[in-house]
């Protein structure tokens, strides 16, 4: 089959660091070329991939300090998309409400895998206008509030097997935090779990730029007042995460939102 | 002829207070409908307008604390101003690049008036897929970046003529500030200036959530510094600009990047 997979422009396919999206959308394309289908990969260009790729802008969003305006690069990606639907089977897409409007005003199939939140209200608004489009969920749970989309299937995210190993021999000595710098994901009360036991925490997580004064505000003099119990080492790759979560006693994981999947548990 | 005005939604049409593209849209469709044109207006349920109302929000999104994703928003206007293209002879559109792919693909004819900046790279990437679209500058210095779009007309303002009158018999005592605190429109200049003069200045400006840090990190330590010289009065409305204009030696208006109009200077 002739598939095109849609990815969000915010990180490469797969991504270099942080990234939940991108990772899961390159475990599923790869394993289709895996299989024999012909796919193109619509991405940012320092994506890497056994499809062809079709690479919407040079680099991913996040690291591209050039753009200001990233809806603007969704809205080209989708006419992209849209001129090319005619060499396709299937279009699977993962940039949430963005093709509906010129998708469903063409005739090739397509389904949209949902990966983020779907609890706030304006959300019913905008997708409750297509009831017919195919969506996938990544957790039941994730459709609680709109459970009247046309959900077909629940996919829970196609990650290898063997992606992550343990490290044989090594000490077992902090609590970890792994992910990103934000309200929802509950760093603030990682923190102050670990300080309760104390026990050092290693804190590898990107912070987003939305989330900056979030971090300055809140974070930044929480870490100060605890500075010699944390230790903050940034964002980690895929080769880096196997040793720092095998050095440590337990994740800590203390999300504070309706976390669709949430990679970090797996 | 039946027309459609499709508005932003961050304000409502005309603003409360601050607020450009509204308030031309707003001056633009009242005078159609004194023209005897059969008008619909897309555009936040505050708005009041004696052309037929279509609320696409029941508020005006900049005064809305529930949403927290403006771009689902926009998306969901354009679907349903799509679904009522047909009930119209031509639609013209304020919301940038939004409608193009959508609107390329159906028979009523559109025009847009872009009403803010064009000079970031990705506007290029984005507004040249659509070289057929008509598009309306609200100056020539806007196109420069951008000279090869279908440009139709230049239509520089619209608002009423006698909107501002001086208010007779005020003593001018300061200079004034009016508009956006936000790097481009030059607040740390403004302050700058006015103290170098030993003339006291009274800013009435808005402080958009995107420039809060900017505030925050940059213009309020400089207030605190100069407080006895400068009076923040933060936002007013039509009926009060007379009396603060009227009453002041000079209008500051040291802008710091390629103003597209600007209707503070009229």
């Amino acid at each position: 089959m002739r598939v095109a997979q849609i990815a969000p422009l915010f990180e490469a396919v797969p991504p270099k660091l942080y990234g939940g999206t991108e990772r899961v959308v390159s475990a599923l394309t790869e394993e289709l070329v895996a299989m024999g289908h012909d796919v193109t990969l619509f991405a940012s260009g320092d994506s890497v991939t056994a499809a062809t790729l079709d690479a919407i802008r040079p680099r991913a969003l996040r690291l591209d300090p050039e753009i200001k305006d990233w809806v603007s690069c969704v809205n080209r990606q989708v006419e992209l998309v849209r001129r090319r639907a005619h060499e396709f089977d299937v279009m699977h897409f993962h940039i949430d409400y963005f093709p509906n409007s010129v998708m469903t005003r063409q005739s090739t199939p397509f389904l949209t895998t949902i990966h983020g939140r779907l609890d706030l209200p304006e959300f019913n608004d905008v997708y409750g206008l297509f009831p017919e489009v195919s969506m996938v969920s990544i957790s039941d749970h994730q459709r609680t509030p709109l459970p009247d989309l046309n959900w077909v299937r629940t996919v829970l995210h196609g990650m290898p097997e063997q992606k992550l190993r343990p490290v044989p021999g090594v000490a077992q000595e902090y609590f970890a935090f792994l992910g990103r710098i934000s309200p929802e994901k509950g760093i603030e009360s990682a923190i102050r779990i670990a300080t309760a036991c104390g026990v050092k925490l290693k804190v590898a997580a990107k912070v987003d730029v939305a989330d900056k004064v979030y971090y300055e505000s809140a974070v930044a003099p929480l870490l100060a007042r605890v500075a010699a119990n944390v230790e903050f080492i940034g964002e980690i790759n895929d080769a880096q995460e196997p040793a720092f979560l095998s050095g440590a006693k337990a994740l800590l994981f203390p999300i504070n939102w309706p976390e669709p999947f949430g990679l970090v548990k797996i």
